[in-house]
């Protein structure tokens, strides 16, 4: 095997002038968001991506078949529009492999038309959210009014701070190819599957692409997990009550 | 020296339909399994592989006589039906060296005509098991009821999960090339080198391959280590009592 | 990409035959000086480092606009006299990576005409020191006497020691490539980013190169930064005395 | 640089039949022996060994001079008896870079007529040894009545056991060459630098290459060590009794 190999499942009509980066991350938001979309437009299969930078492992499915660690590529097409995502279960083991599984990525995307890339991901900041906020980075400054528009927000802009992984270097490597990036980012406690923050990032991500996409079964996770989190903290309150009448 | 070296002790008449790993793992299950075939059947060695890849030192031997890290390649024959076995003291050091020594041995098994892998290992489950199942993956649907049929559990399967290294991999880059694949994994505490779990996988890979093998010294083994732990629970149930009377 | 890309912004006129390198290191000292320098000498940007050693990620600008990790060269002319620095956010990630940057970095250096490198650090010592030393260190032995007539101190030489890094590699490479190299490490505690330590080591280069470089904004960050620990001081105390008087 | 580089210092007359290889390792005992053989016997400096697998870092001499990592390869001559000496301060930094750099060492001692290697090393037992032994491996069977006959010990085998890095290494790849190794190691408590242990070593290695060297100076750094211990393990039954009585 190279260190990278690409498999085409399709050869032909599979241009698409935007890809959509889902790989997992904090929260697993990204991978929730990409994931739905596939779902929901019946975006097909079109590329397997196999490395000696992934885990060196497989996964057991639901029948007992085991399947190498991999990136896959899908292409969805809806109202003439077509789109492509990258997704998986792992990224690179190292951080050379990230550089250069994340080349591979861009020539994939060059072969195929791209001129502009969506990275998605959490924001951690630490305690249950709300109302997530959509926070935002871009990689050409003529971006930003366009993902403000649609209701990004740029907020932790002030801050600094790093993007790691794909996420990072798809917009850092893509900007020298002159691929546009705009990574969108749902803010995130970091400690759990977030289907809520990930409702936030479809919407805005949906006005951007201008493709219309039903959010109804990741609002339902999103209510089913609030539901779980709600029991969890009546429990820990009962059980904080139950403690202070014994001490006392 | 290359970044692999494979050393052939003989070249003809060393081909054989299937391949059987039993590297260092979970209870050292496979390695049991493995070893106690080789010397059952009387295997041969074949071939050594050397490589960068391996921890960087050399085992002592009882006669004080060094020899590198390395795994090897045996083959048996018995009525008729031959087959080589994956062994050794070490697996890959890194994640990339897990990658490229499998392609090597996958060459290896295609240069010497193996049609079907099998890889063993233990499956750990935090506890002491009396009757342990065996646990089983394939690298192709069609394969999972010949498993099945020889007394092989897919219970594991619904919960996912993931094999790591060469048992995982033999089956995940076998499979690209055509050769099938089946991992067998002992149930076991994880805590103890085990023979009771090999030698529930033992009776499940002889009806596989057909090859009748004596279990005798095998179960031996694990009658031996089970007085140990019984010894090992009287005392600290002993121990128990004692220090419960001393703070009564 | 390559595994190191070096993407120069101007051909010509960019000679000079010296070269300061200040990447982050120990209380930030060689950076702050080399950024100080740079700014107060209006120094311009010359080319850009890329490389697969470097952390996977991007950071993000107060705009919103993500940039690739990289290390960067400018250069400065005053008074006839012309330097460069090298600069940037992180240093290789990986040992290996270390050696390669640094061959690059002297390639760039040779073709720049550089016969001398200096490379500033800090120097930890475990606690606040009130008037920090600049200890120092040479890759050739007759380089000595210079160092110390400006003010730099070889005391530290006693106890032997290491130097990591790039500040360290770019004497060992690059005395086999003839080029004279000059340590210089500002004295700090280690626990903080120190800019007293900075203007102590501003003073001893800007009397080694013969460039006069306005030491003020430095000096008021060291105040500034002096009086946060001064109030961080007598907080403590303050709890310390509150402390004493509620156990007694 | 490539990988690794090896500078020659002298390019005649450099054979030898033996290598001594003494880098540095459990209670410094190889190192110790080396390095008082070197100085015993006036050995001179033939080449210098830089790699990208040893630690990114320069050492600062006691004139404040930075010196690039390496290993060094010696060699002397006394009563027409060559001999040469692999030293230096560290090993490989990574387990890939191990195999790399012996094959390196492998290359050049086969250039330079060696048909011997001796790795010394200390040989941790975990207390304090008052006459320790020297506990031996070899990588061919016929070397140990040889080795046996000079007083070295192979009781240490029974328990199998393992040779890490270069002291492994050499007699594993040596072997591959026909090359052969024998490895001495000193009985050590592996918490302190261990001249007695050397000194030991030193006599069985004496003996085994035929050639004299005083072992004053190696004996008198024993003697003061053993002072220091003794001093400090009085003030530590002092404090001991100290505690004791107050206590009580």
């Amino acid at each position: 095997m190279e260190d990278v190999r690409v498999n085409f499942l399709r050869e032909e009509d599979i241009d698409a002038p935007i890809l959509i980066e889902g790989l997992p991350g904090i929260g697993h938001v990204g991978k929730l968001v990409a994931d739905h979309m596939i779902s929901e437009l019946a975006a097909e299969k079109i590329a397997e991506i196999y490395s000696i930078y992934f885990p060196p492992q497989v996964i057991v499915d639901g029948h007992g078949v085991t399947h190498l660690v991999n990136n896959e590529i899908y292409r969805c097409e809806k109202d003439g529009k077509a789109a492509l995502f990258l997704v998986g279960d792992f990224q690179s083991n190292s951080a050379e492999g990230h550089y250069i599984l994340t080349e591979h990525y861009l020539d994939i995307a060059e072969s195929l038309g791209v001129r502009r890339i969506y990275t998605l991901g959490g924001y951690g900041v630490g305690h249950l959210v709300e109302h997530p906020r959509v926070l935002c980075s871009v990689n050409m400054e003529h971006l930003r009014p366009e993902v403000e528009a649609a209701g990004g927000s740029f907020e932790n802009a002030e801050g600094g701070g790093m993007i790691m992984g794909a996420s990072g270097l798809l917009l850092g490597l893509g900007k020298m190819r002159g691929i546009e990036g705009i990574c969108l980012m749902g803010e995130t406690s970091g400690y759990i599957v977030d289907p809520r923050s990930a409702d936030s990032l479809l919407a805005v991500l949906s006005r951007l692409i201008g493709i219309d996409v039903d959010p109804t079964s990741l609002q339902q996770r999103a209510e089913a997990m609030e539901q779980i989190i709600a029991k969890i903290q009546e429990t820990e309150e009962a059980r904080g009550r139950e403690e202070l009448s014994y001490i006392g």
